[in-house]
């Protein structure tokens, strides 16, 4: 039975991936007199004095909703919210098991961004965080900028920073590696989505030496008219050189390629042109834009894909899980650019001594999303806004 | 220790009366491939294929959404969503202790009607029912309306719909204890808000003699132009002789009085004034309308009131948790008129020989949810609303 059968055939068996189960056993009337009425009006009222109770006193300290319109389902598309929902309760399943952060699936039946950023501003209060999820671009960045005006919680879409949170932590440990500085290199970024974006901006503020942005009609440059406004905005903050061309001519010379687009994009003879030992982050799932043997053939020093058959496997499931605990245990207010910057080093800082096959920890290395957590958490105090 | 204490003591020490766990354990690579990416894409695309497979390979058909907007928590008021946080987790709690079903608390930042309509309606697809809660009237009636007209789930409003429920099981026990017909008898139901209405209705449509309804100005009267809407259309439909004054006017010669209000409203002198063996089901809750040693000093029959410390416990937790257990069960668009009335019956009918003492199951008897469920699935079937 291949993957697809497979998991096709556990749905149908588990009937769900989650399940809400009760912490309050109900045996006698006086658990019923505890739990709910009469007792329950002490807790209440108590929320009524002082709201910031609502984290001690219920499940709110604790729960993420994991939201989506369905509009950018995996690589499936729009595939609307009914058919959107394996994927959320998929998310949730592994906030619980990586980091015991109890997250709850919403698929919003709309993608219009004015009814999501009202619909999700006015549930946000039974939540202590907001996962937006797979929405899909240019609407998710106005959806998660108005929410975090709107909003006193952390509300993050993970396809954007999560992807480029663990993209900062491969590349750190990448550049240990081929012995190079952040500062100095030229990083190449195909693909200016969510994902793409938002790597560009974090790498960009972290001090990367120069960004090139690729999207199908090739560099972004300030300047070109034909740009759709987030691209331009991208564009003035990135590829000092006024470089001009399609991908081919933006990776001549680059130290970096970070890849999240397409199968295939990239040959070996493009990796022939980089600078010396390239770094080759090939995230399009399943099929890479270049396939890590033929990139090594090619001369690349380190590869990672999103692929769990190869080593260096690049998921952001060694970030959400733990950037959410973190933001939780502290009860920050955002999560900050800071506290992502800590979590990509929290990540880095588990690999001892960064090799080519080996620049992050495992996906499935339980010990990730707790280090991440107590740097996320220790940042958010730091700064400030942590409510505990 | 007192109650109230004892309550905040728990909640300060469970954190959260509820959890989200997950069903599907990851430990491999494997296990990451089936639950989430790339296996996770199969069930996806058989929901795009097939929406009605959202219940089959979701949670979808086990969960409820348990919903306030704050406005009217328990006998506390419009305490607002995060202080009434604690009732939704304990409605929630009931809902899984009591049936095994899913429930989700979430807790409305807004009492705007059209804001609470869009809203439920936009996160619907998420749930197999909705469960809305301590909503106050007259707004309540709206948004139950509307959302019923706009969601393909049962919507129901339980401080409504579940108390009518109890308190026609409980009649219908009652009367065999007196030896009186529904059809012979005069039931005065005081306090003509969420619950009061909804029993007028259903008890109405079930063949009551005739109800008279009162509220804090007295008897209501068709056609008196002081009547709110939503109490206007019910003295058109109730008090067939058109009788007039207060509560005392409306008890004088009545078989059954129906409390729903505030404590201490009827004196042992309007019991004496009743017919032959009235039935006093009194709920106001934590004190009712009338004791029940005073009611019974005074002649009543049968008393029921809403406490667990005197014989007939008249709790709407012997209702919701099996109403939406057979609903779900059955995968059925909504909950009709007919599915309550199988519900009341169901119940009723637990008891074999119904005594003064005893006119209705425990509401610790956990059988009880699973025979209302049965019947209520059975009526589903019967009325062609089931999808499977």
């Amino acid at each position: 039975m291949d993957i697809s059968a497979e998991s096709l055939e556990l749905h149908k068996q588990l009937k769900g991936k989650l399940e809400v189960v009760s912490r309050c056993p109900i045996q006698t009337q006086k658990d019923l007199s505890l739990a709910y009425t009469p007792g329950v009006a002490a807790p209440c009222l108590e929320i009524q004095k002082d709201p910031s109770l609502s984290f001690a006193l219920t499940r709110r300290q604790n729960m993420v909703a994991v939201i989506t319109d369905g509009s950018a389902v995996l690589g499936l598309g729009n595939i609307g919210p009914l058919a959107g929902m394996p994927v959320m309760e998929g998310k949730c399943v592994l906030f619980k098991e990586f980091a015991g952060v109890d997250a709850f699936p919403i698929c919003l039946d709309t993608q219009d961004v004015d009814e999501m950023v009202k619909t999700i501003a006015l549930i946000s209060k039974s939540f202590g965080g907001i996962n937006l999820e797979d929405i899909s671009a240019p609407r998710c960045f106005e959806v998660e900028r108005r929410l975090k005006e709107l909003c006193d919680i952390p509300v993050f879409h993970d396809d954007q920073h999560g992807t480029a949170v663990v993209i900062t932590a491969a590349l750190t440990n990448a550049l240990k590696v081929v012995g190079k500085k952040k500062e100095d290199v030229t990083i190449v970024i195909n693909g200016i989505g969510a994902a793409g974006g938002a790597a560009a901006r974090l790498l960009s503020d972290w001090g990367a030496g120069d960004l090139i942005l690729c999207d199908k009609d090739g560099i972004l440059r300030a300047g070109d008219p034909k740009l759709a406004p987030h691209h331009a905005e991208l564009a003035g903050m990135t590829n000092k050189h006024r470089r001009e061309g399609l991908l081919a001519d933006a990776l001549r010379g680059a130290d970096v390629f970070i890849g999240v687009s397409r199968p295939g994009l990239v040959t070996g003879e493009m990796v022939e042109t980089m600078a010396r030992d390239p770094i080759i982050l090939s995230m399009a799932n399943p099929v890479p834009e270049i396939m890590p043997d033929v990139a090594k053939a090619h001369g690349a020093a380190v590869v990672g894909t999103g692929r769990s058959d190869f080593p260096n496997q690049i998921n952001n499931v060694l970030v959400f899980p733990g950037l959410f605990k973190g933001a939780l245990s502290c009860g920050a207010v955002q999560i900050t650019e800071g506290m992502k910057y800590a979590a990509a080093k929290a990540l880095a800082d588990m690999v001892d001594e960064p090799t080519a096959d080996r620049i992050l920890p495992s996906p499935l290395d339980r010990s990730a999303a707790q280090a991440v957590a107590d740097a996320v958490a220790a940042e958010a105090r730091r700064a400030g806004i942590a409510r505990f």
